[in-house]
């Protein structure tokens, strides 16, 4: 009886410890995360993200590393497919893997539609949300521009 | 005697689990905490701040947020009580819950008194050491301005 | 032999939780640890440095500190030695422990090579890169400038 009691309060705290674990460590996600906030005007913090962006992949590229950028505000232009200057360099950024993702209340004040965008970005509902929600989920934060 | 052991040494870690998880999670916070950084110039990054506030509040609401946004440098001056055009929309953030914390070493630096402020408004001894109390304590952190 | 298997266990799962205590809490670091980025244009985020440095030491002093500064982009002329107007607050700030530390990439970008560089000054191999891996290690991350 008191071995089976035993037995129930070891395995509960080995799925507390294991149920605690997964919080914070998810099935093998990238060693590294890394959220960048682009809310910056034209041109100061826009062509020194791509050099963040190939920093990071370059000195993370043998742990992994999984990149995410969230425009808003003075940011979100910098997505619109009618910017033909940046057009190459995000593509380049998103065919590598990393997330191109417009804010969607910047879209509504803007009014951007998601035909104004690149076709390779993605949408959030807002970008200061996201930039709380990767910090939660244990993303690095960087905010871009000077 | 063996069996003793054992219970001590569980009840041990059940103890040990507990304070750690006590540790990291404070009896029933809001689920998310964030803090803002307010150190940019007016207008760039003032008008922006409550739209982020909003946009933080409405995606969390469900969830729970607390909101502290830290006035230091060149964001202080938007916390004076002669700031006309400011107080209705801090008045209404703070009368939901905001915590708007002026910096006293900025304070001191800028002449400003307690008298100066606007009388929702608390203080922090350091704008940026409260910055890192904060994300010591686990809230997300967002600097505001472009 | 369940008694056996219940030691296994419980040693086990008391591994586990050191384990993770120890990757959380480093052997005896200073309590509090902020890590700087400096990517803005002079003069702007320059002087705010040294009063948020002075700032953080000054409050923290009884529990310790590290302080590190991460100068890229437009910061990094700030390490300069024909600098001489910020000579003195950066030897006084290195000299009470914290750790300048230039960015390869932008001294490439930028031409600059060590011999340009104040001696108490330290290098990284990718100023962003450096931010995500202070963050990973539980470091606080505040953006200097405004």
């Amino acid at each position: 009886m008191k071995k089976n009691l035993m037995v129930f309060i070891a395995t509960a705290i080995l799925c507390s410890v294991s149920a605690f674990s997964q919080e914070s460590k998810p099935a093998q996600p990238a060693k590294h995360r890394v959220v960048f906030e682009l809310n910056a005007p034209s041109p100061s913090g826009w062509d020194q993200l791509f050099n963040n962006i190939k920093n990071v992949q370059q000195i993370f590229a043998k742990d992994g590393v999984q990149i995410e950028v969230v425009f808003f505000g003075k940011g979100l232009p910098m997505l619109l497919n009618k910017n033909a200057e940046y057009a190459a360099r995000l593509k380049e950024a998103a065919d590598a893997g990393v997330n191109l993702a417009a804010c969607q209340n910047s879209m509504r004040a803007q009014k951007v539609t998601t035909e104004d965008l690149f076709p390779f970005t993605s949408q959030v509902d807002s970008g200061v949300a996201e930039l709380v929600r990767k910090q939660e989920a244990g993303w690095s934060y960087i905010k871009g521009g000077e």
